[in-house]
């Protein structure tokens, strides 16, 4: 199958024959240029140029160049949308949508469920990958939106920025916790003490990089995509360290956000479908009031039954945790408190029933976590629309069928990780023993005494 | 004097009458779109209306359109430069910059002298009004060069993530060294408890404000605005923070680095005054290698030299400690063996003299650093050139006559501090006896008790 064919089964319309290479060039210029300037003579025109596709009526967007993007960098076509075109041929392109995005769902629950249960390590593989590919997005994007063929370095710099901070975040997380072990390895024992240096130097490798690389012609371009860059890096890797650190706190401090999350926006489509009415935002005009309430209420009632499960078992409440003694990760616990059932006194309209009722406190603790799910959760979602609205395309790549990038998938996600791992700081991490013993163990041996010295102080009072 | 006056008499040159503010208008438009676009057309004309200065060739740089920024957005005009027309007006353009240049940097050091005597507390504070005047001077620049008059909110967004983010690292810092003593005031120990979750939830509302004033005609300049503050925060915050830890980890590891950052600075100039020859790089084209390399190597003197005589003084080797038996904050120590005198063999071509020598530990840790200063520290200053060529600007701002901006003078110290927090965390930190001993109170009952029994279990070996 030809792109152009592609591409047109892609947007479910008849497009026109595709753009010629000078053509692609005026409106990708045009994408850089400020909106204001002569948005209503241009994106008028680019509107008779390409149709808008049918189910995603995006009001007021001058309509996307698909067409660049496809005629000019197309990402490989999915080899397996030919066996879906065979088994779908006869529906219209709404419901043909309708059932891929359905099918994938499910595809990828499965994967998802099956990764949960391989434990933490798998999982923080899982996120790292995840990542790599949203980078990819977004960087290519930057590297299409600003015509950045023939800049020196650009996509190698990006790369190479990626990799160093995650060897510098990934580093950190694993000194964190199991830089004892590590510490044994004649190998591993200079890359643990001397971390912070190595990344440093690296990055700073990268940054003179991009001073040298720095041409007359281009450094507005150049500067700008520094930030693009920089901020990517900013947003996908800090949020993506947070929530293997998350991982390593107990796997319910992923798995809850997470699926809060997608649950919130199964129920607010499912509202939205059947109730919506009252449009939300011009950013996202499929969302609706309606759709908001209801899918904000369900993750409420969702999410305080699946804590109620989570909470049961060892294999989700436990940190990853280094046992000294048995020189092995430990996966056993005796969970927080805050996964301890307790005994709650019935609120008040329901104590006739009961005078008492049997929780976890982290499922009150669910409450307030979905709040911000389906209150400020979809705030991530506004800002990838507006993101994409800005740079005039209408999904971030077409990875997944029917749902289009990772970076749409998962854009909600991110702030939702950063504010668990708030949460976490602040209501459940408790200092471990094992790892204060550790670094008593590290001081010097005058400040042993002193240590011991000022303990025995203390412990007298 | 009128702005106008102000404005000829800063260039040094007669300016042609300002720009009308439509031409304006249209060149800082100009200024957005891609240099690569029609930059010999209009460039050339821009370089006829206003002529460039005389001390400061910028070769190849379109000029820069100071007027612009003076007639729309003019800082008020100095008002001590009355006075020093009035002691300069006979001398030339040229020889009048040279004397305000020098004698502001006299007055500069003798501040700065007196604010180093003045302690630890003083000097952060000094550091953090810094970072906010830089932080003015470049989201000023954002601010006219993307024309963001009309932009709603985004003056009053930038300065409140500035807030959120000081909020957020300033009060890790005081948790940091102060927790203990906070957590016993009433009021002050929930800001210490909620601090992180305090510092999210602020700087969601931000997140929330800036997605709820996206407008359609906006999308992208507002897009580009919010990265532009973002990156500078990056860069601002996260330096000003490491640089207050290094103050915090001992004077020393503020006042070197930054002692042989300026010492480079000017011996550079010097050597490049009198022996520049060769053009290092196209970014700065009064640069040198000749100023390079000697001011390179006479930074390495100075810098050994230095370290030797800050060493010797407990004030400027001694980190900031709480201490808590006797209830304050702790002005003395026993300085690290890093700051301790050492017998060292002579090296071999020297041997003849002397077999061994003296010296502190931390002078041949002060090679390194000069090293970094001089050979990555000058990066710094070629970024902040591209940056001011990218938006063709002279000089981010006027506030210190004969300097330029803050940010002009301090673009080297950025990552300097960076590099010296690296530093530390690698080569210097110690882990207090007395921070451990307040983790080990913090613990519940029951894991006091198996802290207790794993100590005594390892101490036992």
């Amino acid at each position: 199958m030809s792109v152009d064919t592609e591409v047109r089964q892609r947007l479910g319309v008849d497009l026109p024959p595709p753009v010629d290479k000078s053509n692609a060039q005026q409106i990708s210029t045009e994408a850089f240029d400020l909106p204001s300037r002569d948005a209503s003579s241009n994106n008028t025109k680019l509107r008779q140029d390409i149709p808008t596709t049918e189910d995603e009526d995006i009001e007021g967007l001058p309509s996307h160049p698909s067409g660049i993007i496809v005629t000019d960098e197309a990402p490989t076509p999915n080899p397996y949308m030919k066996y879906v075109d065979i088994l779908l041929g006869g529906l219209s392109p709404r419901w043909r949508n309708y059932v891929i995005r359905g099918v994938f769902s499910a595809v990828m629950l499965a994967i998802f469920s099956k990764i949960i249960s391989m434990g933490p390590l798998v999982v923080s593989l899982l996120v790292l990958i995840i990542q790599i590919k949203c980078f990819q997005e977004i960087i290519n994007i930057g590297y299409i939106v600003y015509k950045s063929h023939n800049l020196p370095w650009f996509r190698t710099l990006s790369w190479y920025f990626l990799f160093t901070s995650n060897y510098y975040f990934y580093g950190e997380s694993l000194i964190h916790y199991f830089g004892f072990m590590m510490n044994k390895n004649n190998f591993l024992q200079p890359f643990v003490s001397y971390h912070r240096l190595i990344s440093f130097l690296l990055y700073t490798a990268g940054f003179v990089g991009f001073v040298v690389s720095l041409k007359k012609t281009y450094y507005l371009k150049q500067f700008t995509l520094f930030a693009y860059t920089h901020i990517t890096l900013l947003i996908l890797v800090t949020a993506s360290h947070q929530m293997i650190q998350n991982i390593c706190e107990g796997m319910i401090w992923f798995l809850f956000p997470v699926s809060i999350i997608i649950a919130n926006d199964i129920m607010a489509y499912m509202f939205g479908f059947f109730y919506g009415r009252t449009p939300l935002t011009k950013l996202s005009p499929k969302k609706t009031w309606e759709g908001f309430i209801g899918g904000g209420l369900s993750t409420l009632v969702f999410g305080f039954i699946f804590a109620g499960i989570l909470c049961r078992y060892q294999f989700f409440v436990c940190p990853l945790d280094y046992d000294e003694e048995k020189m092995m990760i430990s996966t056993e616990c005796k969970p927080l408190p805050l996964f301890q059932l307790s005994t709650y006194a019935m609120p008040k309209p329901f104590s006739f029933l009961k005078r008492t009722m049997q929780l976890y406190p982290f499922q009150l603790h669910s409450i307030l976590l979905s709040l911000f799910a389906s209150c400020i959760g979809p705030f991530g979602g506004f800002f990838a629309s507006g993101f994409k609205r800005a740079f005039r395309i209408k999904d971030f790549a077409d990875t997944i069928p029917g749902h289009g990038g990772f970076v749409d998938r998962f854009d909600c996600q991110i702030i939702m990780a950063l504010f668990t791992n708030v949460w976490i700081s602040t209501f459940a991490r408790v200092a471990s023993p094992n790892k204060i013993v550790q670094q008593v163990l590290a001081l010097s041996d005058e400040n042993k005494e002193e240590f011991l010295r000022l303990l025995k102080n203390y412990l007298k009072h």
